[in-house]
């Protein structure tokens, strides 16, 4: 096993990786996950509206709860691909499932890259053989490396928990980096787990750790054709399956959440081209919706974010975007922070401009507004956005 | 009169501009417009629900529909400046309009520059004196390059057309450049025109004009707290004041929509590190909602915008955009030109990215999606996001 020491690999997966050439020669991008058991499965997806073929796919599947394998690539999205690109999602399933010995029902599949070019079928119809043969040849860590696409590091992140006296894991990965939006982002996260749970509580369990972690994250505000979130439990560690009502139900959850926090703070932090990692937290809104808002308009905003790049402490644009986030709110209550440096105070800044650059040049910043408006609050991570940010996306296909 | 020689003046209109040092020294940063007869007068604002001190006054004010005097600054918002920036917006009025020797209720204010920055009213005042003493001694030209901000050139418009058997002429300034996005833009325009017409009749013809072009572009989706138009109508052409009954109205409407479109194309040309001008049509939609939010997106969106500066005719990412818009529209009945070229047909793509490319390479695209569920259509005007945009906002405030 070739994973970081820190991070376990929950019992009874398996995982394989080959290369396929999919956008062009010389790396592993093509991927499996397997699982010795049939396992519960859940998954959220994107909602955007022009859904990848594979996503389609996995949303038909993902009704029965049961999942055994993933194939996952990298390279190509198989979004905007019609008709054709439906059979060659459905091809690499029946072929990979045969293959694997399972039912073709039990096989899930992703695909994350480039938009509207067609699968180079040619290469990856003869590089499944490889990959269900090489079961075993790869970790976890591996699968994660694999569905990079302009990702600069491989995201991955465990925890670990006493079920019933035994030790349960829950490990994660995910890529970013770009087309990160609310709702998900140009976002796949795999995360498994031996600990066994009834299947409508994992998917509960998935949707409410996703709703505070990968939802509340954005780096360009584009909505991905391809994001996916699934998680497997496979129970090989033997527990009586959990369930909404079991003790240690709220511990699974709070290690989920942990987990998916993790995991998608990771992706700001890798967005395209940024320097920094912003979080931005309304709070005292009149309610959670208000909030939300507020911290994306924030966090959406072009403006703010090349203040941050640029170490401008220019909370101005931070206020004009709140009134326009389409909230009810008194800019002449509201007060705005820099970290711990209260900036403007009841809307008037508040004469800290110095001490609020010193804060701004920090790796990690904090905007907190306060609106004093009522009790709710949201918290969104961003990132600074950049002259690499415009380099990348300029050239991604070339 | 330094007028470039197609830019006619209406009568009755003089102008002054001088230097107020407001963000630094070396330049006019302070203007005045004034009209030699009480006059018709219309604006439109910022709907941002943080307004700056000047938009707050202008707005209690225009309701009169009168008007003779526009003092406008550059290099200062005057926004989240609290009451005393109320208060210096009401001394600037009262000591201008008392130099004048008119009514302060004819004066309107206008700002436009950093925000959250008291106004340098100890430079401001001093000031006043030169600028409504020099009155003569600039053109409207003068005008449109002291209210520059990031902008790169002045922009100024103008027709003339026939009332009554009277050359009749309407001409208009305007700023940008950044913080440009639908419902107005941080954006100036000032509108003057001899033509008599009436006050509700000037206000309907306004809103119609800017509904379809300061309010269709957008360079980074940040909407400024200090976006205004103004029109002012002195009637020096001694015709009878068109109604929207009158015969010339539909010519009056049909001059003052081109000339707002032709001033709102002039922002999106010199949209902050702007290469390329876009415009966005989507076409055959449900209705002019959903068109508007579909071209929209596209134009918000900084994975497509990063694509056209790099000459890379990504459809996906617009495909993509068109599909988080949250309309309703059948991704596989969806047709997509660069210019007149079809890149997709019914939602895959056409082979022709030779051909787009060539296109895009062009420093005008028109890119037209054509959804094929209705009759609807809206059109949006954009810019390619670049690094220079990313340079120009980072040290903006340095």
């Amino acid at each position: 096993m070739k994973t970081s020491p820190s991070i376990k690999t929950p019992n009874g997966f398996f995982f394989s990786v080959t290369e396929a050439a999919i956008k062009k020669p010389g790396r592993k991008d093509f991927a499996l996950i397997f699982s010795e058991v049939e396992s519960a499965i859940a998954g959220t997806f994107t909602t955007n509206l022009v859904k990848a073929a594979p996503v389609q796919l996995c949303m038909r599947k993902i009704a029965s709860g049961r999942g055994q394998a993933i194939v996952v690539n990298s390279g190509n999205a198989n979004a905007c691909t019609g008709k054709q690109g439906m059979k060659d999602a459905r091809d690499i399933v029946t072929i990979s499932s045969k293959q694997l010995g399972i039912r073709m029902e039990l096989t899930y599949i992703c695909s994350t890259g480039v938009i509207g070019t067609p699968m180079p079928m040619q290469r990856i119809l003869p590089a499944i053989g490889p990959l269900t043969g090489g079961l075993g040849n790869a970790s976890f860590d591996d699968i994660a490396k694999a569905i990079m696409t302009t990702d600069t590091f491989p995201k991955i992140t465990s925890r670990q928990i006493k079920i019933q006296g035994k030790q349960g894991t829950i490990t994660g990965i995910c890529k970013g980096a770009g087309m990160i939006a609310p709702n998900m982002a140009t976002m796949l996260c795999f995360i498994l787990t031996d600990i066994a749970i009834e299947k409508m509580t994992l998917h509960a369990a998935l949707k409410s750790a996703i709703g505070k972690s990968f939802n509340r994250i954005t780096i360009d505000g584009d909505m991905s054709t391809n994001d996916t979130a699934l998680i497997m439990a496979n129970g090989v560690l033997g527990n009586k399956p959990l369930t909404k009502n079991s003790s240690e139900f709220p511990e699974f959850q709070k290690a989920l959440d942990e987990l998916t926090y993790e995991l998608s703070k990771l992706i700001v932090q890798d967005g395209e081209g940024a320097t920094k990692l912003v979080e931005v937290v309304v709070k005292n809104a009149k309610n959670e919706s208000d909030a939300e808002k507020a911290a994306l308009a924030i966090a959406n905003s072009s403006l703010v974010k090349t203040a941050i790049y640029g170490n401008d402490a220019n909370w101005g644009r931070i206020m004009a975007a709140v009134g326009y986030s389409r909230i009810i709110f008194n800019p002449e209550k509201t007060d705005l922070f820099f970290n711990k440096v209260k900036v403007v105070r009841s809307g008037i800044m508040n004469n800290k401009d110095k001490e609020a650059t010193d804060e701004i040049r920090k790796k990690e910043l904090k905007i907190t507004v306060d609106l004093h408006a009522g009790k709710a609050s949201a918290k969104v991570l961003t990132c600074d956005l950049t002259e690499d940010y415009i380099r990348i996306n300029a050239e991604y296909r070339t």
